[in-house]
């Protein structure tokens, strides 16, 4: 559970305010919405990341909409908030479901301030559901390890941490679990190109809680896995296919396939809201694609932040093109295991397990 | 061949000047050294990269040595210089055997004037049969491919070109023959953390040569191959053991295991001095460790480069460790051939060809 010090999103007083996670680890700054058009420019921007805080933002972010909005609350307009909220971000899956289910709840509502209230307590209510869920993802995960060891070694990519969730975090939370239970843990932190999350974020939340860390760049894990007995990957996902082909960070792929090749278990972590049984495989999930900028740029280290700005030609030369896909699909036959809320299962067990 | 513009090792009125690749792509200047000491700085410092430019500067760094070397020449004294050397890079082959043959050239003489003058013409010998090395490997690389395709779709890892070796390059130096010959060559150059020699480097030699060109982060390349159609990953290669087992840039190993999964074919460009028979196979190969500071800061934008300066806990919070393997060995499972000055052959081929 994040101390106080770094709550990702909190609703104070009628407005949202997110950590923005840009800024990390550098400086612990908030920034404070009042608006949905900020709300999605916060989630595009990538202020607030993961995808269980992306739902909850999401609707934080309707429910400022339906605040602001004046008249009577039609159909279209409650629809117009809730489609320009889904286009935020494309990929997330928990968002789709909880700006359906946000949907439902005010279907036979005209009146923008009641919508404005049932929104605000659905949005605390995904916070305290999702907290829930970590926590019983988290115990749950203990069972894929073997407990009568001291030590675990494990790869992580990304940041799933409790900056991702509304606390606890997903496959960081299976280490905190590990961590309660007694076991010392290792963890080696994809660095996360583009963005860096594995450096910003994973690094920052194992240092508060002090868990040995080590960063690594993305193209070291096959050397990792060579050079020390490696326990487990774990990684988060954006969404799971009814097959179990799983969207996640950019770069899960890779280090699954280099798992595969040395027989180390790779596990995803997931909350029920990451599962879209609609989605017969992983080849029918859009990859957003993002801007050039952040792979030739390192755009994330903006001139905001304490005067350091990364000049065009500093670390790629002038014209140079990229590409930056956003998430790469891993494949169900690289995964173990889904370390979920509702229990430990394999690819060919989520529609038996989903349907319980 | 690289034009007069970036020439990346050149020996200049008995100094030796060295473009200061760690300032590219942003400013092209030069280093003028006057001793071995400098030279043994320059190499560890990356202003000089690449296994046969390594060679290159390490002759012209024992020139200097035996220039500023005073009394008669010891045998005590020529091998200090050749140990000092040799320790500045202990994975580079090429630099191994050029010591070697530098050793025998001076082994019957005592006056340093005229060891400094063998030395500095072997330095000039190893330059010229470097070029021309790398015109003969770029010419026997179109073998592996079907020319009667018009476009190619290529991967690379690290900076392999003409800044990496005396001209052409060995990687790049196939790409360039495959542009030679008519083709079009698409080119995904992995930006290769921590360094990042993808992005500075080899996407400038592209742009400089006018080759399509595309930036992705070391964890893209899966994505990338079940994208599109990729006809070949091309590396260079630091050492070969005798089974073929190849240590090239941290982050290749990972790559090759991509490739196979994709059954996408990996080449690894060499010339004759990369092999070492002496080693059976890449568990023999030293890995060297470098600094911390090049994953947790991105060490290498320096104060030095307009001012910028990326401080403590501005990517990774102060505190956070990380791991920073220079190489990974690739297993001669991966790699489908290797391409050469002498010839393309598979691993199993070294031996009987490096005989004949």
């Amino acid at each position: 559970m994040p101390s106080e010090s770094f709550s990702p999103i909190s609703w104070k007083s009628g407005t949202l305010v997110l950590l923005d996670q840009r800024k990390l680890p550098q400086t612990k700054s908030y920034l404070q919405l009042s608006t949905m058009e900020e709300t999605i420019s916060a989630i595009r921007e990538m202020v607030v990341r993961g995808a269980p805080a992306i739902a909850i933002t999401g609707i934080f972010g309707i429910a400022l909409g339906a605040k602001n909005s004046n008249g009577e609350a039609t159909p279209e307009g409650k629809e117009h908030l809730i489609v320009m909220m889904q286009e935020s971000r494309p990929t997330a899956v928990n968002l789709t479901y909880a700006l359906r289910a946000a949907r439902e709840l005010v279907k036979d509502i005209s009146s923008w301030i009641e919508i404005a209230s049932i929104w605000e307590k659905f949005g605390n209510k995904l916070m305290s559901d999702d907290l829930a869920g970590n926590l019983a993802l988290g115990a749950n995960g203990l069972s894929q390890f073997n407990l009568n060891q001291d030590t675990f070694h494990i790869i992580t990519h990304c940041n799933t941490g409790a900056l991702a969730t509304a606390g606890h975090g997903t496959a960081l939370g299976v280490i905190r679990s590990l961590r309660d239970a007694g076991k010392k843990v290792i963890v080696y932190a994809d660095e996360t190109r583009p963005f860096l999350q594995g450096s910003r974020l994973t690094a920052f939340e194992m240092l508060e809680e002090e868990i040995e860390c080590y960063i690594i760049t993305d193209g070291m894990s096959g050397w990792l896995m060579n050079s020390r007995k490696i326990d487990a990957v774990l990684v988060g996902c954006d969404r799971v296919a009814k097959n179990g082909d799983t969207a996640n960070k950019i770069g899960t792929y890779n280090l699954a396939i280099a798992a595969a090749a040395h027989s180390v278990p790779f596990y995803v972590c997931a909350t029920k809201d990451s599962f879209d049984l609609k989605l017969e495989s992983g080849k029918s999930i859009p990859i957003e694609m993002r801007r050039e900028e952040e792979v030739t740029r390192f755009d994330f280290i903006k001139d905001d932040l304490g005067g350091i700005f990364l000049k065009p030609g500093m670390t790629s030369p002038i014209g140079a093109r990229a590409l930056n896909p956003s998430f790469d699909i891993t494949p169900e036959k690289y995964i173990r295991s889904f370390i979920t809320d509702f229990g430990c299962f394999t690819p060919s067990e989520i529609v038996s397990r989903l349907k319980e």
